[in-house]
This record gives C-alpha cells, sequence and structure tokens, in this order.
C-alpha cells in the first residue's frame, strides 16, 4: 500500500474514448492501465455493451472486462449541447481520441479530424472500422467474426476434415485493438518530439490479415503451404493434442530428435526412437497417423499425473488443456497477476484480469472498476468544460447529459481530489498478496 | 518516388534484437516498420527459423515474413570477442534490446539488464518468455500451441462434439509481438521525458491469457460463460457459418430483429420474421437448430452471387470464407496495401504483407528485404564499434564473426550512404500502383 498510485508511462495523456465494442475500449484500456486519463462517453443508456449478457455488479462483464480505469460522460448526442460539449473536450482537453463511428458520423458532429486539427493541432486521433476507409468495401459492416472470415483466419484454424473454424476469443478484435493501442503509441512518441498530432487509421480486417504470419509470405510468393490440421503442428512431429486415461486433453510437443527419444522412453518403448519410420523428423511426418496412434494409445492408459511427471522428468514441452476455469485458477497464472482485484461504485469486489506488461519504472495500475452511466458527467462538465452547477442542473433536467446520481455511491477513487489508498490494487500488490 | 525515405515515428531508435521465433522479431519488424534502426544478431549459420520451409529466395518465408527493414549482425556468441561485441553494441550504442534468451543466458553472457544499466541508463530491456521470469512454472518451455492450450484459448475454439481447437496462425506469439511492441514504445515515452531506461517483462501464457476477452472476467466472477460452439455466435442469432450452393462457405450475422427480418425477405420467406420461434433473438437462440437448418437448406440452394447479391442490397454483415490464397488477391486488400513489395540482395522482387498502422504524418516504410545472414557485420563493426578493417578480418578469419562477402550482391538499400530511390516502397505508392 502506497500513498500515492505507482507511476505509469502515460501519466498526463488525455484522451476522450468514442469507441464502442471491443477493439477500441481494449486500446484505450491499455492505454489507461499505463495511467492515461480515458473519458468514456456514452449515450444517456449507456453503451449497448452494458447490456450484454453475463451482467456483473451494476453493469455487465464485458463492460467491467474493458472499462476499468476510465471515467464515465454521458451525453445524448442527438442534442446540439451535447454536440459542443464534446467539440471542446476535443479542441480543448483531448490529447488522443479513439474512435470507430460508422463514415460520415464524426462529419455531421463535427469531429471530424480535418475539423478539429485546425483548433487543436497536437491532436492525435486514432480511427478503427472493419475494412478500412479506403477501398471498395470500406462502406460494409464487419464484425470480428466477419474478419476472421474474410482476412484467412478460419480457413486457417479447425480439422482438414472440418469446416473453417473461428476462434472462441474474438481474435480480429483483440489483435486490432493491440494495433490500435501501438499506432496511437506512435503517435504520442512524434507528438512528444514535434509538438504535433496526426491521424492513425486503421481496420479489422487489415489487421487480422497481417497476424496470420508467415503463411501469407508463403502463399504471397506462391510457395506450398500446409491447410489447416486441426491440433497438429505441420513441420514438425510428434506435436498435438493427447487425451489421458482420465480424459484430460494434453497437448505435447516433441519434434524434435531428442524430445522424440526422450518421449519413446517416457512412453516404456525406447526402440520406438531407433524404428526407420520415426527415426527423423521427416519419417515421422511422413509416418503421422501411425506415430499419433502409438502416442494416443499410450497417453489412453495412464492417468494425466503420471503423464505429467514423466513428461516433466523427460523435458518435453506440454501442457494439459486447460479450460478457461482451470487457467483462472491456475498457480503460475496467478503467481504473475493475472487476477486482480477492483471495488466497482456499489462496493462490490470484483475480478478483473491483470496486466500483461510489467514495466519496472512505470508499472501503471489497475485503480478503478468500469464506472456506472454518466458516473463523472458532473466533474468533467464542470472541471473541464467551465460549465456551473446551474448549467450542468439544467442540461440533466433537459436530459441532454446523463449523470451518476449523488449521494448513490462514494467517489471515484481514481479521479478524486485526495488520494484514497483503499481501493488502490497495483500489479506488485496482486502479485504478493 | 521521393528523394527521402518517408518518416517513421521511430526514426532514430536504436534496436538490438536478440529474439528469435515470432513475437520477438514481429515485434521489431513493427519496430523497424516504423523507423527504428534494427540490428538482428545471428549465430554464424544464421538462426533456426531460416531453414524453416518454404525456402524463399536467399532464405525462407519465415525470415523474409519477420525481418524486413533489419541489418544483419553474425557473431559466434561462444567467443568471448564476439561477446564483447555485443555488450559494447548494447552500451554504447543500443537504446531498446528485445530478448528471448532462455533463463540464466544474458548473465553468462554479462548482458542482464542489472549490469547494462550500470553503463547504459537510458537501456530499455524488453524480455519475453513462455510463462514469464516469476511464478512455479518459470523454467518451463513453452510454445505458441502450449500457450494456446494453458491459457484457455484452444477450449474456447472450435465445435461442442470435438476436442478443443488450436489457432491456425500463432495467436499467442503474435498477440504476445503486439504487447511487445506495446511495452516497449511504453518505456520509450518514458524514456523521451526522463532520459532513462527500464525493463520490460511479458510472458506468452499472460499474453494469451488476456486476450480471451471477457470471458475470463465473466467466469473470474463465477457467472456463466458459453463453451465453445463452433462458429456459432452464443448470443445472437443468426451468426454461423453456411455453404452456398457451389461450396462456397459464408459466414453471415443477421442476429438482431431487423437484420433478421432482412434475411427473411432475401430468403422468400419474410412469414419467418413473425413465426413465434423467430420473432426474437431469444426465441432464436431457443429454436437454434430449427433455425440453423433452414438457413442451412437456402444456402444450399442458392450460387454464392445470388447470396451475395441478396445480402449486399439487404445490408446484413457477411463475408466469403476465404483462404489465405482468395484474401492476398482480394481487391479490399490490395487497395489497402496489404501486399507489398520488397527487392532481395540479390535482385529479386518478393512479396511481404503491407503495413496494418496508417500514420498521416509518420507513416513509416518498407525498405528491404530481409537481409542474407552476416550482411551487415563489417558495417557495424567498423562504423558502431570502431573496428579497423584488419581487426575484422581478423576475425572473420578465425570464424569469430559472419559477414557477407563482398561482391555477391549489391549493398543494402536501407542502410547505403546514398539515398537509393529504386527500391523504396512507401506503404501510399503500394496503395496506388
Amino acid at each position: 500500500m502506497t500513498d500515492v498510485l505507482p507511476r505509469g508511462a502515460l501519466d498526463g495523456m488525455k484522451v476522450l474514448d468514442l469507441s464502442r465494442w471491443i477493439a477500441g475500449p481494449f486500446a484505450t484500456m491499455l492505454m489507461a492501465d499505463a495511467g492515461a486519463d480515458v473519458i468514456k462517453v456514452e449515450g444517456l443508456l449507456g453503451e449497448d455493451a452494458r447490456h450484454t449478457a453475463p451482467s456483473l455488479a451494476d453493469s455487465s462483464a464485458y463492460v467491467h472486462h474493458y472499462n476499468r480505469n476510465k471515467r464515465a460522460l454521458a451525453l445524448d448526442l442527438r442534442d446540439p449541447r451535447s454536440q459542443e460539449i464534446l467539440r471542446s473536450l476535443a479542441t480543448d482537453w483531448a490529447d488522443v481520441i479513439v474512435e470507430n463511428f460508422r463514415p460520415g458520423i464524426l462529419e455531421r458532429l463535427g469531429l471530424d479530424y480535418e475539423t478539429l486539427r485546425l483548433a487543436n493541432p497536437a491532436l492525435i486521433m486514432t480511427s478503427v472500422s472493419g475494412y478500412g476507409e479506403s477501398g471498395p468495401d470500406s462502406d460494409r459492416p464487419c464484425f470480428n467474426t466477419i474478419a476472421e472470415a474474410f482476412s484467412g483466419a478460419m480457413s486457417l484454424t479447425g480439422d482438414a476434415s472440418a469446416p473453417p473454424t473461428m476462434s472462441g476469443y474474438f481474435a480480429a478484435d483483440h489483435g486490432t485493438g493491440l494495433y490500435t493501442a501501438i499506432g496511437t503509441l506512435l503517435a504520442w512518441v512524434e507528438r512528444q518530439r514535434t509538438g504535433v498530432g496526426q491521424r492513425v487509421e486503421l481496420a479489422l480486417t487489415d489487421a487480422m490479415f497481417s497476424l496470420l504470419g508467415f503463411a501469407l509470405t508463403a502463399k504471397m510468393n506462391d510457395l506450398p503451404f500446409p491447410d489447416r490440421s486441426g491440433n497438429r503442428d505441420s513441420a514438425t512431429a510428434p506435436a498435438d493434442l493427447f487425451v489421458t486415461a482420465d480424459d484430460r486433453p494434453v497437448y505435447l510437443d516433441a519434434g524434435t530428435d531428442t524430445l522424440f527419444r526422450n518421449l519413446c522412453e517416457v512412453m516404456g518403448t525406447p526402440e520406438l526412437a531407433d524404428d526407420p519410420r520415426f527415426v527423423s523428423n521427416e519419417a515421422r511426418i511422413d509416418n503421422l497417423d501411425l506415430l499419433h496412434d502409438r502416442i494416443e494409445t499410450w497417453a489412453a492408459s495412464v492417468p494425466f499425473e503420471v503423464l505429467r511427471s514423466g513428461l516433466d522428468r523427460a523435458g518435453i514441452p506440454f501442457s494439459a488443456v486447460n479450460t478457461v476455469e482451470e487457467a483462472i485458477t491456475d498457480p503460475q497464472l496467478r503467481a504473475r497477476g493475472m487476477v486482480a482485484e477492483v471495488t466497482t461504485e456499489d462496493g462490490q469486489r470484483i475480478n478483473v484480469p491483470g496486466m500483461v506488461l510489467n514495466l519496472s519504472a512505470t508499472p501503471g495500475r489497475i485503480v478503478s472498476a468500469a464506472p456506472p452511466v454518466g458516473r463523472h458527467t458532473v466533474e468533467i462538465l464542470h472541471d473541464l468544460c467551465g460549465l456551473t452547477t446551474d448549467e450542468i442542473d439544467e442540461l440533466r433536467r433537459r436530459r441532454v447529459i446523463g449523470t451518476h446520481e449523488p449521494g448513490q455511491a462514494p467517489s471515484n477513487p481514481a479521479h478524486a481530489q485526495q488520494p484514497l489508498h483503499e481501493d488502490v490494487r497495483i500489479k506488485d500488490e496482486v502479485k504478493a498478496p
């Protein structure tokens, strides 16, 4: 427990988050974790993701996952006064805007980059869209699965005899979110040097495509490359999923001659390593089905704990194929601080994922849970836009703005005047509970 | 065509790339695309990835995919003089080191962060490992598939009735590579402010785990969350893969009442939208198999082009499930510049993926193909380490260093003294060929 928040590399960066769904909110979450002051703008009923199942505390698991550490501003953007407020934040306050509106919306709100840069030349605007802002498909709607289908990602995943398969974890959205953070940080680096902002533009489909790896460079140059092959590594053998006697799926990779020899020892059939059908990686690939059957039969004959200690002793890379529940309770991920805790507005303790990045000098922090809709509307309008209490009351009465009613819950520790200690969860504390 | 290279946000950043396989090299590639001067260090025979199939030009598709825009230095790190050279680059030249050695190796080479920071306090060292440097599993070997298995990613992917399924595109490695870039950029931002470097540490397993999205926050709080469901979206219906009469797989998402009504029109069965079994998303989820059958039957009765124009007219999000080959030739990805071209040392034109990030002021660039082993050893030892030609010749003779023999190929345009124009491919040019 410390008297001040742990430093973050983005302390002082001011971000207006106009994005919805995963990619944008995930990127601004990473920035908020690193210390940026992120204001998330929603309509008066909150973003749609607040109503996505399952619900959690005062909102949804979805919102609590992506919107910790942010402030919440609720504006009815159909009202000209709300548009004016947003424009004033964009020109007088924000360093960075992250947005994923459909084409044309920003222009209608007077928030397009060309307009804003005249008033705020230091502004960085990062725009995320499905297919990108150029090209014949730029107006088409796109979601994560559509991007996985379009880019070729699905075609590489699943069994050879089964249909192409989507990831179960929004691979396109999350990959795009990481790219969104990188693009914004590059612009921030440049701005630190020159004082001038710029536009950053990227697409879900481009991002997913780029993440297919060297299959792309192979196929772009008309070289052969294996199609989807279930869980079998196509370059080395054996590397595949096997199931133990007690029904635990295990992924093991013994695809070098040395590792394969060690595996044969563990299996109690050392002579297999010298069998001409398995003696080299090439031979093993040529006799893959036979090899797979031998290992499958062995795995099915031993309980997981026996297999585990054998593979461990032999230094063979492997892992139980964990369910998410198993991963969450795994001692390694716990020791790494990957399960963190925050307190919601109404005092409920909830879990959220920890931080992946461990920076020695600027560790960043997880300080607050995702706020309720409009939780910081009053302080933002008063402190940043210079509105009087009377003006704010009037806007609230006219339902131009949404506020979280005072007295409902304590002030949000992340942005309070006084440093509050009780709700500060820093990574080091989580790591050594 | 321009007289100078397009600016990059990382122009002037000096990176010593000691990493192998995907995550590290991908991160340093993103930095090189953004203008950083990246020196990739290999043994005299080159990194193992040079021998990964398929081969391409003077190396492999793998190496050409991840190592464009970099310089190549070949050192036999078993030799003390090579270790000394590497230490001098780390202390006198590098701003950033990216490494993924097994535990203990850096210490043995005298290249651990605690030693280097004494001589170079501004140094940023980013270390990537399988399970991370702390926790009970920190010494275990880990590859992409192991991380996908361990983190829960595989358990979320594939059909409910089939085994857990790996991604076909190294999801853990690429996700970790993007995080590696973000962590390094955060440290770079801090260094611009303070002049002081720091250590950045991250793990493949933490990264993959974090990329599972809000399933984590749901399950961390003991909330119900759907298990893997093949290609079916678990929250809205219909959103799934269907196959047309001419055998094209198509992913379509009509999971709102309005989109579903439009889909029913396209299918020629408008009355389905008012059928009590399908009238709301909840009802459609309850009758998912029945609904799926109806759409499947329709899709199987129409050729792709008919389905496409119908869905397009109705504004329903969909995409053909492209193979990688289809994606590569797709007009949208081409228009976005996602297929770029570089020239190898021996004058061969090859394709590599374009850049995802479009920055208006600092676009960055793809200037050169991955160099042959040791291509820049001589210039690096001479220009950066101050070695004389005689000393360099002596080291080459003793096989302490590897050099690309002079006269074999023209000078690498990316790092030549004079600006060369012919081989510069900037994103804008690629976009509008």
